[in-house]
């Protein structure tokens, strides 16, 4: 299935917008889940294993596989065919956050879409559309191009007035205006609901929004929620990341066992949510 | 030597400002370049050995290398550390454009400086502050933020009016005041030499400015040298990659013969442009 289906089905039949971050930090692991030849695929394997019915999406951190070199680069690969054959229902997102102009920006697209699988990628359009189209140009892959991000620092840049409005709103509209193949999403990060209403707004509930700052970073579900999905639930991907890959460390039971439960009751307040809503 | 030793070596004894970029785009190379258990190191270790007495650093494209999977990070691993035994003169620039939040991106520095033993990078500061101290806390690393970039259409964003001045130039002074570490630098493309000129009018002669566009893309290299140097030619490293690296499609000689008479003719540019501004 290409992403929009893969999309529609966690939303309509799946019942799902959890977006679960495979950012498999291999220090916060205690020695015996470091054995092993390729511990990092062993890991991310089990979570995937233990939620891939729950999840609408896996999201793959790309900076934890670069910081292990070569092995990481395989643990990617194999992640990331691991889910494509098991899991055919649950979309790919490599998150890299590319952006770079048009002959380098065409190589990392190749990378992602075509060598290692990804249905989908994560862009920053600080260079402008030359930055994002050779990704959008793969017209059966989903390109989250970030506006508005959820680490606190980000209203420094991104708040930045432009004549009428901040530059996130004006990076919405651009985002929009770029959409040419229909397959540009965004990021708006949940620790800034209000932000998010007046995207919202702006742009309507034709493009799907990657929505981090749920989990560790304390961002609002339920406003996320109400003002970025439309009347029939469609519109986010909420995701989790530390939340759930280190819940272990919190919280009983055994590292599976522990994301499991985290990723249960991130999947079950969402559902709640929803139907309080009226959505689903 | 840590970076500023490199580039005031560069620009006070060995007279060089040039940065030759290692984008090794194994498409571009005929069949009898890319056999070998490891071309693109092969390539590489070739073009180093060639042009190493005139480079003031390498700039090696992660794109290039990402897109080989894992035969890439090995060959980004060994020409790294090729250039680091041999040319222990010559600053490495990982090319990554890398913007993310703190956990992530503090796993993208260590990636960079400890595992692959880079000695600067390039990054996006779209994310703020947060998104480029996790590599400038690695205080005898040098960090290049995005300021103006070459390509076309980075006007798009990056010359969005802030109520006084262009969003670029907001940058710039953002990029000033995180510098306590002193060790920032910033990208402005060549192809904007009197973008270059009012950066530089702002935030004076203390940071490197790393200068793509002067190459394929056709940047003013009078312009960029007057502007952006002070009266020691300090101040700036002049990148070109496809320009040398794939000199071989254009030029009379084999690849390492173009590369090598592409990256001599750059160097005695930049060098009599440098005499003829009295800088040298």
């Amino acid at each position: 299935m290409k992403w929009k289906e893969l999309l529609v089905n966690s939303t309509n039949n799946r019942r799902t917008l959890l977006c679960i971050g495979l950012d498999t930090d291999m220090d916060k692991f205690p020695e015996e889940l470091r054995s092993g030849e390729l511990p990092q695929f062993d890991r991310n394997k089990e979570l995937i294993d233990a939620t891939a019915d729950i999840a609408a999406a896996f999201k793959l951190n790309q900076a934890f596989y670069e910081i292990q070199g070569v092995k990481g680069v395989t643990a990617l690969e194999k992640t990331i065919s691991y889910i494509k054959e098991n899991y055919p229902d649950v979309l790919v997102i490599l998150d890299a956050m590319k952006g770079d102009i048009g002959n380098t920006s065409k190589a990392y697209a190749k990378a992602a879409f075509e060598s290692l699988g990804s249905d989908s990628i994560t862009v920053n359009g600080y260079m402008g559309k030359d930055a994002v189209t050779p990704f959008s140009d793969h017209e059966d892959k989903l390109v989250f191009v970030l506006c508005r991000t959820s680490n606190k620092a980000a209203g420094e840049v991104q708040n930045t007035p432009s004549p009428v409005e901040p530059l996130y709103m004006k990076m919405a509209e651009m985002i929009g205006g770029w959409n040419d193949k229909g397959n540009l999403g965004m990021v708006v990060g949940a620790t800034f609901p209000e932000e998010l209403k007046k995207v919202r707004d702006r742009i309507g509930f034709q493009m799907p929004i990657l929505v981090p700052g749920v989990g560790t970073q304390g961002g609002d579900l339920e406003k996320v929620l109400r003002h970025g999905t439309d009347e029939n639930g469609w519109g986010v991907l909420i995701n989790v990341s530390r939340g759930i890959m280190f819940a272990f460390q919190k919280e009983e039971g055994n590292y599976i066992e522990a994301a499991r439960s985290a990723a249960l009751r991130y999947h079950e307040e969402i559902r709640s949510r929803m139907e309080s809503l009226g959505r689903w």
